[in-house]
């Protein structure tokens, strides 16, 4: 296997930092494990035909001017106003089938908004994992995992996805990495990996979401390998990516 | 102690990111372990009276021309028409006692520039781990490590010197962290410790170092409590801190 032509994985925590990665990538996972990105695959995998990610509530509240079902989340919470927010329970729960659903979020949908010009964005989680990578590997393209962060500052569950997707890739032996972010992630997904709940106590971002009373998104969106499903970007619009 | 008053401690990973953390803290500990500020802490302990960290290299032609003994550094390598780089091992083989020495780094001195009018500032590394956080565990005030990196990206080995400093402040009890940034951190650090020399050969900066032939300095700055030293940011000069 040597001299293989490896491709390069890195992770990048946030999306303040993309202008300083962008550029060598053909592919970028876009992730917010809690809980845009795993709403996201949900939603699709459930039968939702597309999604509209929209970086700002003033496009939301547009879509639903012109009566497009739209879910809106800030800081965690439905925003006034709005159906829904980011909780994937809302695709399971409702029967969305083929509908076309606009969703903004904090983090998760700012991040697609700044990347889907230069590379394919497809959308990674926990729930994907495995199904995820087995794509990219098939793939073999230079691949930037791009974490939403909260609000650009770095968060653990983002970070340890990032360092488990890319965990995954090296560990084939057709992708390299040359960045510490993403040696490091890669570093604290194997700290985490045997027990992510008690691990992620320590996390802000958990702390945040158990004080808004949702424990159940969070468990679901911290198990992996439950959803076969990619989320793509074309026109515009995420659907499933048919394989 | 529970009810206990304890102070912030967080850590930021790069410059880039400072006017995200920045507001909350007393004392702002830079950090650039290799080599930067092992370089600064090592040429205050033998005797070096102030060194002014300036932050571009205009700025060290002009003290070069005012008969100023002048380092400067940029990409690892000493930039030329310079009398030396930021190789702790020069304050140990020349003697620079009583003398002023002026000082351009491609991310430390970058990093006290950013931070130096809005809070104390002082000088980090594993050469003076200990020492440092005695004295940091005894001011009790909110403090923020923001590491160096490299060119605003995240390196390894700046996030593990500020997670051991942000474990040794929590372990006290006197300190708590509330941004994942710390906790991951911490992580890494815990990781790394029993190990550090193989754990950072998968980091890209010391490949870069190893590339310019420096393993001497990289196993110098990467030992833990050699230098029982702090420096200060006073009046725009780095000082030894009397205690």
């Amino acid at each position: 296997m040597i001299n293989v032509d490896r491709k390069l994985v890195e992770v990048c925590y946030t999306p303040g930092q993309y202008a300083l990665y962008k550029g060598d990538f053909d592919i970028v996972v876009v992730i917010d494990v809690l809980r845009a990105t795993s709403a996201m695959t949900t939603a699709l995998h459930y039968g939702v035909e597309k999604i509209i990610p929209v970086a700002t509530l003033e496009e939301a509240i547009d879509y639903k001017a012109k009566g497009f079902i739209v879910g809106a989340e800030r800081d965690g919470q439905v925003v006034d106003g709005f159906d829904f927010g980011n909780s994937p329970y809302v695709y399971i729960d409702n029967d969305m089938r083929g509908k076309t659903v606009v969703l903004t979020t904090t983090n998760g949908t700012k991040a697609i908004d700044i990347a889907k010009n230069d590379a394919t964005i497809v959308i990674g989680c926990l729930n994907n994992l495995q199904h995820l990578c087995d794509w990219l590997i098939k793939q073999h393209k230079n691949t930037l995992i791009l974490a939403s962060g909260w609000k650009d500052k770095v968060n653990l569950e983002d970070t340890i996805c990032g360092g488990a997707i890319a965990d995954i890739l090296i560990e084939s032996r057709k992708f390299r990495a040359n960045e510490d972010s993403t040696v490091a992630a890669k570093f604290i997904y194997k700290s985490a990996k045997e027990h992510l709940w008690s691990f992620l106590r320590a996390s802000s971002h958990r702390r945040r979401l158990i004080h808004l009373k949702i424990q159940k998104d969070v468990k679901y969106c911290l198990t992996s390998n439950t959803v076969p499903c990619i989320p793509i970007l074309r026109n515009g619009a995420l659907v499933k990516l048919e394989e």
